[in-house]
Protein backbone atom coordinates (compact mmCIF):
# COMPACT_ATOMS: atom_id res chain seq x y z
CA UNK A 1 0.00 0.00 0.00
CA UNK A 2 0.65 3.48 -0.61
CA UNK A 3 1.52 6.27 2.26
CA UNK A 4 -1.71 8.35 2.87
CA UNK A 5 -1.19 10.69 0.59
CA UNK A 6 -4.60 12.76 1.95
CA UNK A 7 -7.03 11.31 -0.06
CA UNK A 8 -10.51 10.93 1.13
CA UNK A 9 -13.89 9.31 -0.68
CA UNK A 10 -17.32 10.79 0.45
CA UNK A 11 -19.50 7.70 -0.85
CA UNK A 12 -22.44 5.95 -0.34
CA UNK A 13 -22.25 2.06 0.22
CA UNK A 14 -25.32 1.30 -1.61
CA UNK A 15 -24.34 3.37 -5.12
CA UNK A 16 -23.40 1.62 -7.83
CA UNK A 17 -21.19 4.35 -9.19
CA UNK A 18 -19.49 4.85 -6.25
CA UNK A 19 -18.04 1.05 -5.90
CA UNK A 20 -16.33 1.10 -9.09
CA UNK A 21 -14.05 3.92 -7.75
CA UNK A 22 -13.61 2.41 -4.36
CA UNK A 23 -12.95 -0.85 -6.21
CA UNK A 24 -10.33 1.42 -8.24
CA UNK A 25 -8.35 2.85 -5.50
CA UNK A 26 -7.96 -0.60 -3.49
CA UNK A 27 -6.94 -1.85 -7.21
CA UNK A 28 -4.13 0.61 -6.91
CA UNK A 29 -2.91 0.33 -3.48
CA UNK A 30 -3.61 4.10 -3.01
CA UNK A 31 -4.64 4.39 0.83
CA UNK A 32 -7.88 6.41 1.76
CA UNK A 33 -10.19 7.68 4.02
CA UNK A 34 -13.62 6.28 3.28
CA UNK A 35 -16.42 8.82 4.45
CA UNK A 36 -19.80 7.57 4.43
CA UNK A 37 -22.71 10.30 3.06
CA UNK A 38 -26.41 10.26 4.34
CA UNK A 39 -27.65 10.72 1.01
CA UNK A 40 -30.89 11.64 2.60
CA UNK A 41 -29.28 14.24 4.73
CA UNK A 42 -26.39 15.67 3.14
CA UNK A 43 -23.25 16.46 4.85
CA UNK A 44 -22.02 20.38 4.39
CA UNK A 45 -18.77 18.41 3.07
CA UNK A 46 -20.31 16.75 0.57
CA UNK A 47 -22.46 20.34 -0.56
CA UNK A 48 -18.99 22.10 -0.34
CA UNK A 49 -17.22 19.41 -2.30
CA UNK A 50 -19.57 18.86 -4.88
CA UNK A 51 -21.64 22.16 -5.27
CA UNK A 52 -22.64 21.73 -8.51
CA UNK A 53 -24.29 17.65 -8.72
CA UNK A 54 -24.34 17.41 -4.65
CA UNK A 55 -23.68 14.24 -5.43
CA UNK A 56 -21.64 11.11 -4.23
CA UNK A 57 -19.01 10.00 -5.28
CA UNK A 58 -16.48 12.72 -4.10
CA UNK A 59 -12.67 12.17 -4.79
CA UNK A 60 -10.93 14.43 -1.83
CA UNK A 61 -6.88 14.82 -2.91
CA UNK A 62 -5.17 17.61 -1.15
CA UNK A 63 -7.21 20.25 -1.88
CA UNK A 64 -8.71 19.39 -4.95
CA UNK A 65 -11.95 17.58 -5.20
CA UNK A 66 -13.21 15.48 -8.14
CA UNK A 67 -16.30 14.77 -9.04
CA UNK A 68 -18.52 12.24 -11.41
CA UNK A 69 -17.43 8.81 -11.16
CA UNK A 70 -15.60 8.27 -14.67
CA UNK A 71 -14.32 11.60 -14.51
CA UNK A 72 -12.31 10.34 -11.65
CA UNK A 73 -11.74 6.98 -12.77
CA UNK A 74 -9.53 8.94 -15.30
CA UNK A 75 -8.06 11.05 -12.45
CA UNK A 76 -7.13 8.06 -10.90
CA UNK A 77 -5.77 6.20 -13.60
CA UNK A 78 -3.28 9.58 -14.65
CA UNK A 79 -2.45 10.34 -10.60
CA UNK A 80 -1.09 6.69 -9.50
CA UNK A 81 -0.01 4.35 -12.24
CA UNK A 82 0.55 1.25 -10.92
CA UNK A 83 -1.98 -1.08 -12.11
CA UNK A 84 -3.21 0.77 -15.17
CA UNK A 85 -7.08 0.72 -15.80
CA UNK A 86 -7.11 2.45 -18.89
CA UNK A 87 -5.76 0.13 -22.01
CA UNK A 88 -2.47 1.95 -23.99
CA UNK A 89 -4.17 2.31 -27.29
CA UNK A 90 -6.22 5.15 -28.24
CA UNK A 91 -8.64 3.34 -30.03
CA UNK A 92 -8.92 0.67 -27.21
CA UNK A 93 -9.60 3.66 -25.14
CA UNK A 94 -12.15 5.25 -27.20
CA UNK A 95 -13.93 1.96 -27.06
CA UNK A 96 -13.89 1.63 -23.03
CA UNK A 97 -14.60 5.20 -22.93
CA UNK A 98 -17.60 4.63 -25.36
CA UNK A 99 -18.95 1.17 -23.89
CA UNK A 100 -18.85 2.91 -20.45
CA UNK A 101 -20.71 6.39 -21.29
CA UNK A 102 -23.61 4.01 -23.09
CA UNK A 103 -23.96 1.64 -20.65
CA UNK A 104 -24.10 4.42 -17.87
CA UNK A 105 -26.76 6.30 -20.08
CA UNK A 106 -28.67 3.59 -21.22
CA UNK A 107 -28.07 0.25 -19.13
CA UNK A 108 -27.69 1.36 -15.57
CA UNK A 109 -30.34 3.87 -15.88
CA UNK A 110 -32.37 1.34 -18.14
CA UNK A 111 -32.36 -1.34 -15.12
CA UNK A 112 -33.01 0.95 -12.53
CA UNK A 113 -36.23 2.54 -14.39
CA UNK A 114 -37.50 -1.13 -14.85
CA UNK A 115 -37.06 -1.93 -11.07
CA UNK A 116 -38.93 1.31 -9.94
CA UNK A 117 -41.27 2.28 -13.05
CA UNK A 118 -44.09 0.91 -14.12
CA UNK A 119 -45.92 0.68 -17.55
CA UNK A 120 -44.47 2.34 -20.66
CA UNK A 121 -41.88 3.92 -19.44
CA UNK A 122 -40.70 0.21 -17.87
CA UNK A 123 -41.27 -1.26 -21.13
CA UNK A 124 -38.90 0.74 -23.34
CA UNK A 125 -36.17 1.19 -20.33
CA UNK A 126 -36.07 -3.00 -20.21
CA UNK A 127 -36.12 -2.97 -23.83
CA UNK A 128 -32.93 -0.73 -23.68
CA UNK A 129 -31.47 -2.17 -21.17
CA UNK A 130 -31.31 -5.76 -22.68
CA UNK A 131 -30.35 -4.45 -26.26
CA UNK A 132 -26.98 -2.51 -24.78
CA UNK A 133 -26.58 -5.91 -22.47
CA UNK A 134 -26.55 -7.87 -25.92
CA UNK A 135 -24.24 -5.97 -27.51
CA UNK A 136 -22.09 -5.72 -24.40
CA UNK A 137 -21.86 -9.37 -24.69
CA UNK A 138 -20.37 -9.17 -28.57
CA UNK A 139 -17.62 -7.00 -26.59
CA UNK A 140 -16.44 -9.32 -23.96
CA UNK A 141 -16.39 -12.77 -26.17
CA UNK A 142 -13.91 -14.91 -25.79
CA UNK A 143 -11.82 -12.72 -23.56
CA UNK A 144 -11.75 -12.96 -19.72
CA UNK A 145 -12.17 -9.25 -18.49
CA UNK A 146 -13.34 -6.21 -20.80
CA UNK A 147 -9.75 -5.01 -20.17
CA UNK A 148 -8.36 -8.11 -21.70
CA UNK A 149 -6.62 -10.10 -18.88
CA UNK A 150 -6.91 -7.63 -15.62
CA UNK A 151 -9.50 -5.74 -14.86
CA UNK A 152 -9.76 -2.53 -16.37
CA UNK A 153 -11.68 0.92 -16.57
CA UNK A 154 -14.75 -0.90 -18.22
CA UNK A 155 -14.67 -3.76 -16.04
CA UNK A 156 -15.34 -1.48 -12.83
CA UNK A 157 -17.83 0.70 -14.82
CA UNK A 158 -19.63 -2.10 -15.51
CA UNK A 159 -19.27 -4.10 -11.77
CA UNK A 160 -22.38 -3.33 -10.85
CA UNK A 161 -23.95 -5.92 -13.33
CA UNK A 162 -22.06 -8.25 -10.98
CA UNK A 163 -23.75 -7.44 -7.75
CA UNK A 164 -26.36 -4.69 -8.02
CA UNK A 165 -28.05 -6.05 -10.67
CA UNK A 166 -28.68 -9.49 -9.54
CA UNK A 167 -30.93 -7.49 -6.48
CA UNK A 168 -32.94 -5.45 -8.87
CA UNK A 169 -33.89 -8.04 -10.89
CA UNK A 170 -34.55 -10.29 -7.86
CA UNK A 171 -36.99 -7.60 -6.26
CA UNK A 172 -38.42 -6.21 -9.65
CA UNK A 173 -38.85 -9.88 -10.90
CA UNK A 174 -37.28 -8.80 -14.16
CA UNK A 175 -34.44 -10.27 -16.28
CA UNK A 176 -32.15 -8.38 -17.96
CA UNK A 177 -29.12 -10.24 -18.43
CA UNK A 178 -30.33 -13.60 -19.92
CA UNK A 179 -27.17 -15.77 -19.53
CA UNK A 180 -28.68 -17.92 -22.81
CA UNK A 181 -28.50 -15.14 -24.85
CA UNK A 182 -25.10 -13.51 -23.14
CA UNK A 183 -22.94 -16.57 -21.85
CA UNK A 184 -19.56 -14.67 -21.85
CA UNK A 185 -20.79 -11.55 -19.85
CA UNK A 186 -21.99 -14.39 -17.35
CA UNK A 187 -18.65 -16.01 -17.45
CA UNK A 188 -17.10 -12.48 -17.07
CA UNK A 189 -19.49 -12.19 -13.60
CA UNK A 190 -17.47 -15.21 -12.11
CA UNK A 191 -14.24 -13.50 -13.25
CA UNK A 192 -14.97 -10.18 -11.36
CA UNK A 193 -16.41 -11.46 -8.85
CA UNK A 194 -14.03 -13.65 -8.01
CA UNK A 195 -11.48 -11.11 -7.79
CA UNK A 196 -9.77 -10.76 -4.30
CA UNK A 197 -10.37 -6.79 -4.27
CA UNK A 198 -13.76 -6.95 -5.78
CA UNK A 199 -15.03 -9.72 -3.67
CA UNK A 200 -13.76 -8.19 -0.48
CA UNK A 201 -15.82 -5.06 -1.12
CA UNK A 202 -19.06 -5.85 -2.32
CA UNK A 203 -22.44 -4.19 -1.36
CA UNK A 204 -24.19 -5.83 1.69
CA UNK A 205 -27.29 -7.57 0.28
CA UNK A 206 -29.78 -6.62 3.04
CA UNK A 207 -29.12 -3.27 2.98
CA UNK A 208 -29.09 -3.17 -0.55
CA UNK A 209 -32.57 -5.16 -0.36
CA UNK A 210 -34.37 -2.60 2.11
CA UNK A 211 -32.70 0.44 0.45
CA UNK A 212 -34.08 -0.43 -3.00
CA UNK A 213 -37.62 -1.07 -1.45
CA UNK A 214 -37.60 2.18 0.16
CA UNK A 215 -36.68 3.83 -3.24
CA UNK A 216 -39.66 1.78 -5.26
CA UNK A 217 -42.10 2.81 -2.26
CA UNK A 218 -41.05 6.68 -2.68
CA UNK A 219 -41.40 6.65 -6.29
CA UNK A 220 -44.70 4.86 -6.31
CA UNK A 221 -46.35 7.78 -3.30
CA UNK A 222 -44.72 10.47 -5.52
CA UNK A 223 -46.27 9.20 -8.76
CA UNK A 224 -49.92 7.97 -7.97
CA UNK A 225 -52.70 7.80 -10.73
CA UNK B 1 0.08 19.38 -42.69
CA UNK B 2 0.32 16.16 -42.32
CA UNK B 3 -0.26 13.73 -44.67
CA UNK B 4 -3.36 12.13 -45.20
CA UNK B 5 -3.37 9.21 -43.03
CA UNK B 6 -6.71 8.17 -44.29
CA UNK B 7 -8.69 10.18 -41.88
CA UNK B 8 -12.59 10.45 -42.73
CA UNK B 9 -14.91 12.76 -40.63
CA UNK B 10 -18.42 12.20 -41.37
CA UNK B 11 -20.24 15.18 -40.32
CA UNK B 12 -23.06 17.51 -40.89
CA UNK B 13 -22.39 20.85 -41.70
CA UNK B 14 -24.62 22.25 -38.83
CA UNK B 15 -23.98 19.73 -35.96
CA UNK B 16 -22.08 21.92 -32.89
CA UNK B 17 -20.59 18.28 -31.68
CA UNK B 18 -19.55 18.00 -35.05
CA UNK B 19 -18.14 21.58 -35.10
CA UNK B 20 -15.78 20.86 -32.48
CA UNK B 21 -14.42 17.72 -34.58
CA UNK B 22 -13.59 19.45 -37.40
CA UNK B 23 -11.90 22.36 -35.59
CA UNK B 24 -9.39 20.02 -33.47
CA UNK B 25 -8.45 18.34 -36.71
CA UNK B 26 -7.36 21.74 -38.13
CA UNK B 27 -5.88 22.73 -35.17
CA UNK B 28 -3.96 19.61 -34.58
CA UNK B 29 -2.80 19.78 -38.65
CA UNK B 30 -4.44 16.96 -39.66
CA UNK B 31 -5.33 16.24 -42.88
CA UNK B 32 -8.97 14.57 -43.35
CA UNK B 33 -11.40 14.03 -46.08
CA UNK B 34 -14.66 15.92 -44.91
CA UNK B 35 -18.20 13.57 -45.81
CA UNK B 36 -21.01 15.58 -45.17
CA UNK B 37 -24.26 13.47 -44.21
CA UNK B 38 -27.55 14.42 -44.56
CA UNK B 39 -29.13 13.65 -41.16
CA UNK B 40 -32.39 13.26 -42.77
CA UNK B 41 -31.40 10.56 -45.13
CA UNK B 42 -28.98 8.99 -43.62
CA UNK B 43 -26.21 6.90 -45.62
CA UNK B 44 -25.14 3.21 -45.42
CA UNK B 45 -21.40 4.71 -44.33
CA UNK B 46 -22.76 6.21 -41.39
CA UNK B 47 -25.25 3.38 -40.60
CA UNK B 48 -21.80 0.77 -40.73
CA UNK B 49 -19.56 3.61 -39.07
CA UNK B 50 -21.76 4.09 -35.98
CA UNK B 51 -24.66 1.25 -35.57
CA UNK B 52 -25.25 2.06 -31.98
CA UNK B 53 -26.20 5.43 -31.94
CA UNK B 54 -26.25 6.08 -36.42
CA UNK B 55 -25.11 9.81 -35.87
CA UNK B 56 -22.65 12.48 -36.40
CA UNK B 57 -19.72 12.91 -35.64
CA UNK B 58 -17.76 9.91 -36.88
CA UNK B 59 -14.33 9.92 -37.05
CA UNK B 60 -12.80 6.82 -39.35
CA UNK B 61 -8.99 6.39 -39.54
CA UNK B 62 -7.89 3.66 -40.95
CA UNK B 63 -10.04 0.76 -40.13
CA UNK B 64 -11.26 2.13 -37.03
CA UNK B 65 -14.21 4.47 -36.22
CA UNK B 66 -14.78 6.60 -33.43
CA UNK B 67 -18.31 8.02 -32.28
CA UNK B 68 -19.01 10.49 -29.51
CA UNK B 69 -18.01 13.61 -29.94
CA UNK B 70 -15.70 14.39 -26.31
CA UNK B 71 -14.71 10.86 -27.16
CA UNK B 72 -13.23 11.64 -30.17
CA UNK B 73 -11.78 14.52 -29.20
CA UNK B 74 -9.72 12.32 -27.01
CA UNK B 75 -9.05 10.33 -29.06
CA UNK B 76 -7.37 12.82 -31.29
CA UNK B 77 -5.22 14.07 -28.84
CA UNK B 78 -4.04 10.84 -27.63
CA UNK B 79 -3.42 9.90 -31.46
CA UNK B 80 -1.77 13.19 -32.69
CA UNK B 81 0.54 14.60 -29.82
CA UNK B 82 0.85 18.23 -31.59
CA UNK B 83 -1.00 21.20 -30.30
CA UNK B 84 -2.46 19.08 -27.26
CA UNK B 85 -5.99 19.82 -26.49
CA UNK B 86 -6.21 18.87 -23.01
CA UNK B 87 -4.01 20.40 -19.85
CA UNK B 88 -0.93 18.01 -19.15
CA UNK B 89 -2.39 17.96 -15.12
CA UNK B 90 -4.52 15.68 -13.65
CA UNK B 91 -6.53 17.49 -12.20
CA UNK B 92 -7.01 20.06 -14.89
CA UNK B 93 -7.52 17.82 -17.14
CA UNK B 94 -10.90 16.43 -14.91
CA UNK B 95 -11.89 20.01 -14.44
CA UNK B 96 -12.16 20.22 -18.16
CA UNK B 97 -13.68 17.04 -18.93
CA UNK B 98 -16.42 18.08 -15.86
CA UNK B 99 -17.69 21.00 -17.37
CA UNK B 100 -17.51 19.51 -20.88
CA UNK B 101 -19.84 16.58 -19.65
CA UNK B 102 -21.82 19.42 -17.52
CA UNK B 103 -22.09 22.06 -20.26
CA UNK B 104 -23.13 19.37 -22.99
CA UNK B 105 -25.90 17.82 -20.42
CA UNK B 106 -27.60 20.89 -18.71
CA UNK B 107 -25.94 23.66 -20.94
CA UNK B 108 -26.33 22.72 -24.51
CA UNK B 109 -29.25 20.73 -24.54
CA UNK B 110 -31.19 23.46 -22.48
CA UNK B 111 -30.65 25.86 -24.79
CA UNK B 112 -32.04 23.50 -27.49
CA UNK B 113 -34.84 22.80 -25.77
CA UNK B 114 -35.26 26.53 -24.87
CA UNK B 115 -35.44 27.16 -28.72
CA UNK B 116 -37.65 24.47 -29.81
CA UNK B 117 -40.13 23.73 -27.08
CA UNK B 118 -42.65 25.97 -24.74
CA UNK B 119 -43.97 26.01 -21.32
CA UNK B 120 -42.41 24.51 -18.54
CA UNK B 121 -39.95 22.29 -20.02
CA UNK B 122 -38.92 25.87 -21.22
CA UNK B 123 -38.88 27.38 -18.26
CA UNK B 124 -36.70 24.91 -16.74
CA UNK B 125 -34.27 23.90 -19.41
CA UNK B 126 -33.99 28.21 -19.34
CA UNK B 127 -33.08 28.58 -16.18
CA UNK B 128 -30.66 25.81 -15.92
CA UNK B 129 -29.00 26.51 -19.46
CA UNK B 130 -28.30 29.83 -17.52
CA UNK B 131 -27.23 28.65 -13.93
CA UNK B 132 -24.50 26.83 -16.23
CA UNK B 133 -23.48 29.45 -17.99
CA UNK B 134 -23.20 31.70 -14.76
CA UNK B 135 -20.83 28.99 -13.17
CA UNK B 136 -18.65 28.90 -16.29
CA UNK B 137 -18.22 32.28 -16.20
CA UNK B 138 -16.26 31.83 -12.84
CA UNK B 139 -14.31 28.89 -14.48
CA UNK B 140 -13.03 31.61 -17.58
CA UNK B 141 -12.36 35.06 -15.48
CA UNK B 142 -9.16 36.11 -16.20
CA UNK B 143 -8.11 33.68 -18.60
CA UNK B 144 -8.21 34.65 -22.79
CA UNK B 145 -9.46 30.49 -23.03
CA UNK B 146 -10.50 27.60 -20.93
CA UNK B 147 -7.37 25.85 -22.04
CA UNK B 148 -5.03 29.36 -20.77
CA UNK B 149 -3.12 30.47 -23.41
CA UNK B 150 -4.60 28.76 -26.57
CA UNK B 151 -7.50 27.14 -27.36
CA UNK B 152 -8.09 23.82 -25.72
CA UNK B 153 -10.73 20.92 -25.21
CA UNK B 154 -12.82 22.71 -23.27
CA UNK B 155 -13.07 26.16 -25.75
CA UNK B 156 -13.55 23.63 -28.56
CA UNK B 157 -16.43 21.92 -26.40
CA UNK B 158 -18.27 25.02 -25.72
CA UNK B 159 -17.32 26.89 -29.26
CA UNK B 160 -21.03 26.65 -30.12
CA UNK B 161 -21.93 29.17 -27.79
CA UNK B 162 -19.71 31.50 -29.72
CA UNK B 163 -21.46 30.74 -33.37
CA UNK B 164 -24.94 28.70 -32.58
CA UNK B 165 -26.27 30.24 -29.32
CA UNK B 166 -26.54 33.42 -30.98
CA UNK B 167 -28.51 32.42 -33.77
CA UNK B 168 -30.74 30.04 -31.02
CA UNK B 169 -31.11 33.16 -28.95
CA UNK B 170 -32.08 35.20 -32.15
CA UNK B 171 -34.64 32.96 -33.46
CA UNK B 172 -35.84 31.92 -30.28
CA UNK B 173 -36.28 35.71 -28.77
CA UNK B 174 -34.29 34.32 -25.70
CA UNK B 175 -31.44 35.14 -24.51
CA UNK B 176 -29.29 32.80 -22.41
CA UNK B 177 -25.78 34.27 -22.50
CA UNK B 178 -26.50 37.88 -20.66
CA UNK B 179 -23.45 39.92 -21.55
CA UNK B 180 -23.53 41.77 -17.83
CA UNK B 181 -23.76 38.59 -15.84
CA UNK B 182 -21.10 37.14 -17.80
CA UNK B 183 -18.51 39.68 -19.45
CA UNK B 184 -15.54 36.73 -19.21
CA UNK B 185 -17.52 34.75 -21.13
CA UNK B 186 -18.23 37.66 -23.89
CA UNK B 187 -14.42 38.54 -24.24
CA UNK B 188 -14.02 34.82 -24.52
CA UNK B 189 -16.64 34.72 -27.37
CA UNK B 190 -14.36 37.02 -29.24
CA UNK B 191 -11.31 35.71 -28.22
CA UNK B 192 -12.28 32.46 -29.99
CA UNK B 193 -13.81 33.59 -33.11
CA UNK B 194 -10.57 35.63 -33.45
CA UNK B 195 -8.88 32.35 -34.30
CA UNK B 196 -7.83 32.45 -37.60
CA UNK B 197 -8.75 28.38 -38.01
CA UNK B 198 -12.10 28.94 -36.50
CA UNK B 199 -12.83 31.95 -37.82
CA UNK B 200 -12.54 29.85 -41.52
CA UNK B 201 -15.11 27.28 -40.22
CA UNK B 202 -18.07 28.73 -38.74
CA UNK B 203 -21.36 27.20 -39.69
CA UNK B 204 -23.11 29.27 -42.68
CA UNK B 205 -25.56 31.96 -40.80
CA UNK B 206 -28.46 31.35 -43.33
CA UNK B 207 -28.69 27.83 -43.55
CA UNK B 208 -28.83 27.56 -39.36
CA UNK B 209 -31.81 29.65 -39.81
CA UNK B 210 -33.44 27.18 -42.27
CA UNK B 211 -32.65 24.48 -40.16
CA UNK B 212 -33.64 26.09 -36.74
CA UNK B 213 -36.95 27.04 -38.19
CA UNK B 214 -37.53 23.33 -39.76
CA UNK B 215 -36.72 21.83 -36.38
CA UNK B 216 -38.89 24.06 -34.72
CA UNK B 217 -41.87 23.21 -37.56
CA UNK B 218 -41.18 19.54 -36.90
CA UNK B 219 -41.20 20.17 -33.09
CA UNK B 220 -44.72 21.88 -33.47
CA UNK B 221 -46.11 19.43 -35.51
CA UNK B 222 -45.62 16.38 -33.51
CA UNK B 223 -46.57 18.19 -30.04
CA UNK B 224 -49.86 19.60 -30.43
CA UNK B 225 -52.53 20.03 -28.38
Amino acid sequence: MMGNQDVKLLNFLLSPVGRRVEWALKLKGVEFDYIEEDIFNKSSLLLEMNPVHKKVPVLVHGQKSIAESLIILEYIDETWKQYPLLPPDPYQRSRARFWAKLSDEKLALGSWIALIKKGNEWEKALKEAREIMEKLEEDIKGKKFFGGDTIGYLDLTLGWITCFLPIWEEIGSTQILDPLKCPSISSWKINFLSHPIIKECLPPRDEMILYCHRRIKEYSSTHRG
